[in-house]
């Protein structure tokens, strides 16, 4: 299965890459900057120690069974909305929290669609929308030595793309994906990662994940 | 301290008066029924060997430093409503989720104040409003012999009427309390609840709690 992580190059980006290369999927770094996205690659490669490819976020759209979206929310929907047809068919899965600072902590934005995954579904028609990877600390999960117990709530409308995602997320360690319904169930789980930061910050604490226990 | 749980005849308000009156806290069973809570108050007694009392909602009130409502939320706005004297000053405590079972699994219901804490809060202008307990699996709770490990996410404006209830909560074996910021944030904490039930149902898992790891 070929998977492209567009905006790769962030840290979520790296995580993914990193830990899904090393389970033998073939992956690829997408970037607006080519360039950038094959230096990546390379410096991912090299740490994992197998053939990871870069490209512009266009080819690596085209060329993928799977493109993650790891891009900041407020650029995420321009670039996806200009690879539609790239994307036709394929699962996308969208990590996307749509959330900005105030001077009383993080808040989660509210869009008309009702989430950012559900914004992404109707930019995207022909595609098969999987919201999943919200609520994962993003720096501490690009660190291969770390060690953490992570759930991932995923949501989606097509049962057969939403399995697909939670069979690849879990075959990574520290990772356990649940179904959570469909993609209404989206903003939910999308507005925990500014819960999670405030209660970091609140309580002295760190690179907040969530588990269902 | 006096608290009064308000419908503390369910099993959230079971849970908390057995856990509260076993750690020491003069504890009152408050119903609509001042037959029923006696009863109730007798029965809860006897489990845990304490002296637990049980009164009419508006006697516990008054008669109380902190009450929580543990009301279904269709009937918890009203019953406050009328008990705004005798609540004023006091810490009310908020476990109510607005939601409802659609033929797509549970859904939150949105209110226009932006949450049930935040109503309550409109609702109860002279009192200090704080939000706790939205997440813990009722029955389980109930269950002096479970063993859980769960997290309570404690929302409020008022800092002092927050930090009594987070130093009550951290009291009960099993749940730790952790400081989520203002009232605003309690609508995201109040919609995890039917995502942990559709979580559940979907997952052939049962009574799920959350834990911020």
């Amino acid at each position: 299965m070929r998977i492209a992580v567009l905006g790769g190059t962030g840290s979520l980006g790296k995580g993914l890459v990193l830990r899904l290369a090393s389970l033998g999927y073939d992956v690829v770094v997408g970037s607006r900057d080519r360039n950038k996205a094959e230096a990546k690659a390379r410096e991912y490669g090299e740490i994992v120690g197998v053939r990871i490819r870069g490209s512009d976020n266009r080819s690596a759209s085209k060329d993928c069974d799977v493109a993650i979206v790891t891009i900041p929310w407020k650029h995420a929907f321009d670039t996806v909305a200009e690879l539609r047809e790239e994307l036709a068919d394929k699962i996308v899965v969208s990590p996307v929290v749509p959330m900005e600072k105030t001077d009383r902590g993080f808040v989660y934005v509210n869009l008309p669609e009702g989430s950012a995954a559900e914004k992404m579904a109707s930019l995207l028609p022909n595609s098969r929308i999987v919201a999943a990877y919200h609520n994962i600390p993003a720096k501490k999960f690009a660190d291969l030595n770390a060690e953490f117990e992570w759930d991932v709530a995923v949501c989606g409308d097509d049962e057969e793309a939403k399995r697909v995602v939670i069979d690849m997320t879990n075959g990574i360690r520290g990772l356990r994906a649940l179904d959570a319904g469909g993609l209404r169930n989206s903003r939910i789980v999308e507005s925990i990662t500014p819960l999670l930061i405030n209660i970091a910050i609140r309580n002295g604490m760190k690179e907040l994940g969530v588990r269902f226990v």
